[in-house]
C-alpha cells in the first residue's frame, strides 16, 4: 500500500502543479491517472497546439508546459500511479481515505485532491455498423502525432473546430486529405471556415459537404470509406486513414459513486478552499464547479494553491503554518 | 482625455495580465502607474531575482516575467500612463469614472481594476538627520542593478532577507562589502545567514552586528559612514555607497480615500468577481483581500481572469458572452 499526505487523482496540469505548492508546505505528494502519462488533456489530446492563454507565456506547446511542470516539481518527488483508473474509495478508522485503482492499486492519504479535468474522455463515435472493426486499423479518433499521417490519404469527418484545424494542418502532411460534413455549415472559428474552403478551392483538399461516412471496407486494415451525400448518393473513397472528430464526451466516471454533491457533470465545491461537501476530499480545476467557474487552467492553478493550505491544516492542525516567499527561500526539496 | 473601457491601476504582473484577459473578450485597457515603467514590485525592486512559484516557470527572472507578459499583451494595445500616481476619481453622470492622475492626466472609463500591489512603496529609513542629503549621491534604499556597485565599496545595513540576500550577492561583484546590523540575531532564511557568517569568516564581507549607522559623511557625495557599536564605540568606515534595507512600507496612497472597505491596509473584495463595495471597481492582486487571500502572482492571474467576465457584463449588460479557448481561436489583437 502507497501512503502519501495528499493523494491526487488526475495527473493534468492542475493536478501537477498541486504537487509544487504542496511540496513548498513539505507535503508529499502521489499522484493516479488513467492515462500511460502524465499532462492530462494536454498530453493525450493536443500535445501540438499551442496554449495562448497561461499567464507569462504568450504561446506554449501544451506538451511543453506538461514538461515545465514536470521540471518544477521535480525537487519534490511525487509518485505516480499511470494507467490505473481510481475507482473506490473507503474511509479508514483513523479518517483517511483508502483508494483502490482499477488495478488493485491501493493508496492510503489524509487529503485526496480531485484534479480529474473533465473526467474519463470518449470519443463521440459515426454510427457506422463495422466501426469498431477497425479502430487502430485505420480509424482514429484523436491525433496524437501528425507525423504518422505524413504522405498517406485520410479523410476526416466533423464540422467543429476540431476537424477543420487538424484537416487545414494535414494538408501540409497528409498525401491527401478529405474532409466530410453532414451539414452545409460548420460550427468552427470563421478564420478556420474560411482557410478550409480556399484549401479547397486551391484543389489542396476535397471538401464535401451534405455528406456523412455510412460505411468503412478493409480486410483486417482499412481501405475505404463510403460516403453518402445528401442528394446525390453514393461514392467509396480510397483511404489509409479515417479519423471522425465528433469531439469527445466526457465522463466523470466512477467519482460519480463517491457521494460527492454533483451539478452538470462537475463536483460542487466551496471557493473558500475547494473543498467538496465530504471532508477531505478537494475538487480543482476543470472537474469542479462554483458560481463563475471558468474551466482554464490559469484558474485551476489558484484552486490548487489555496487546496493545499487548506489541506495542510487539516493534516497538521496543531501547527501554524508560515507563508513564505519562493523569491526570498527559493525551493527546497525532498 | 483617455477613454477606455477598463482603467488599470497598477501596472504589475496581475495588471498586465488583465490586459489579456480583457483583450479576449474584446475590452480595450489603460493602466496607470506612479512608477515610471511597468511591472511593478518585480521590475522595481527586484527585477533580477529569481520567482519560482510562476505556474509552467521552473525559474523565472522578475523582469524576465514582466518582459514575456508585456509580449502577451501586445496584441491588445494597452494604453500606459507611467510615472504619474492615480489621485482622485469622480463618478460622471453617465456612471462612469474619471480618474485624474498627480500630474492632472484624465481618464475616462466604465469599469476600473486596481491591481495596485501592495500600495505605493516608501522605504523605511535609518534615523539620521542629514540622510536625505545623500539620497541618490551614495545612499540608496532599493537595489535596482547590482552591477552599479562593481568594484566599489558598500555598506548594507539592515537584519532581514533582503539585506542578507543582497550582501551575499554583492560579495562577488563590490570591491568591499560592509554589512551591520542593530542586533546580534537575524531574521532571515537560516541558509542565507550561515552563508553571511561563512563569507565573514573567510574575510570576503566584514559583519558588524550590535551595531548601527549614525552619521554619514560626505561633501555632496557620500564618502564614509559612522557606525556606532552596542559597546565598544564609533568608528569611521569609508565607503561609496550606504544602503539602508529596513524593508519597504507600503502605503495605499489616495485610493484610501476612494471610500471602498479597507481592512489592514487592502481592499475588501467579493470573491465571486473581485468586485469592491463601490459598484464597477475592481481589486485583484496583492492590493485585495478576502478570506484564505495569499499575496501570490498566480492567485492575482485569476482574479483577473474572472473579474474581467464580470467587467464585460457590466459594459455590455445586453451581450452574452460567449467563452472562448485560445487554443482554439488563437489570439485576435485589436
Amino acid at each position: 500500500m502507497i501512503k502519501t499526505d495528499i493523494l491526487i487523482i488526475g495527473a493534468g496540469p492542475v493536478g501537477l502543479f498541486t504537487v509544487f505548492e504542496a511540496g513548498l508546505v513539505q507535503l508529499r505528494c502521489h499522484l493516479v491517472d488513467a492515462l500511460p502519462q502524465p499532462g492530462g488533456q494536454l498530453s493525450e489530446i493536443y500535445p501540438k497546439k499551442p496554449i495562448y492563454d497561461i499567464p507569462g507565456y504568450p504561446s506554449i506547446l501544451a506538451q511543453e508546459l506538461v514538461d515545465n511542470l514536470m521540471e518544477q516539481i521535480a525537487p519534490f518527488k511525487p509518485g505516480f500511479t499511470l494507467g490505473e483508473r481510481a475507482e473506490s474509495i473507503a474511509r479508514l478508522e483513523d479518517g483517511s481515505f483508502l483508494l483502490t485503482t482499477s488495478r488493485g492499486t491501493e493508496i492510503n492519504a489524509p487529503v485526496i485532491a480531485i484534479a480529474g479535468g473533465l473526467g474519463c474522455f470518449e470519443p463521440r463515435k459515426p454510427p457506422i455498423s463495422n466501426l469498431s472493426q477497425f479502430e487502430d486499423k485505420g480509424v482514429d479518433y484523436i491525433i496524437r502525432d501528425p507525423e504518422a499521417y505524413r504522405n498517406k490519404r485520410v479523410v476526416v469527418a466533423g464540422g467543429g473546430d476540431s476537424a477543420l484545424d487538424w484537416t487545414i494542418y494535414l494538408a501540409d502532411v497528409a498525401e491527401e486529405v478529405t474532409l466530410i460534413h453532414r451539414r452545409k455549415e460548420f460550427r468552427a472559428a470563421p478564420d478556420s471556415v474560411e482557410k478550409a474552403f480556399q484549401l479547397a478551392e486551391s484543389g489542396r483538399i476535397r471538401l464535401l459537404t451534405d455528406s456523412q461516412a455510412i460505411g468503412l471496407k478493409g480486410n483486417g486494415k482499412l481501405t475505404d470509406v463510403v460516403i453518402k451525400h445528401k442528394t446525390e448518393g453514393e461514392l467509396v473513397q480510397a483511404t489509409d486513414h479515417f479519423i471522425p472528430l465528433f469531439g469527445l464526451s466526457p465522463k466523470l466516471g466512477p467519482i460519480a459513486d463517491w457521494g460527492l454533491n454533483i451539478s452538470k457533470n462537475a463536483i460542487e465545491v466551496d471557493t473558500l478552499d475547494y473543498s467538496t461537501n465530504v471532508p477531505g476530499i478537494y475538487a480543482i480545476g476543470d472537474i469542479n464547479t462554483y458560481e463563475g467557474k471558468l474551466k482554464l487552467i490559469l484558474c485551476g492553478f489558484h484552486e490548487a494553491t489555496l487546496m493545499v493550505q487548506s489541506a495542510y491544516k487539516r493534516i497538521n492542525p496543531e501547527k501554524k503554518l508560515s507563508f513564505k516567499y519562493t523569491t526570498v527561500n527559493g525551493v527546497n526539496g525532498f
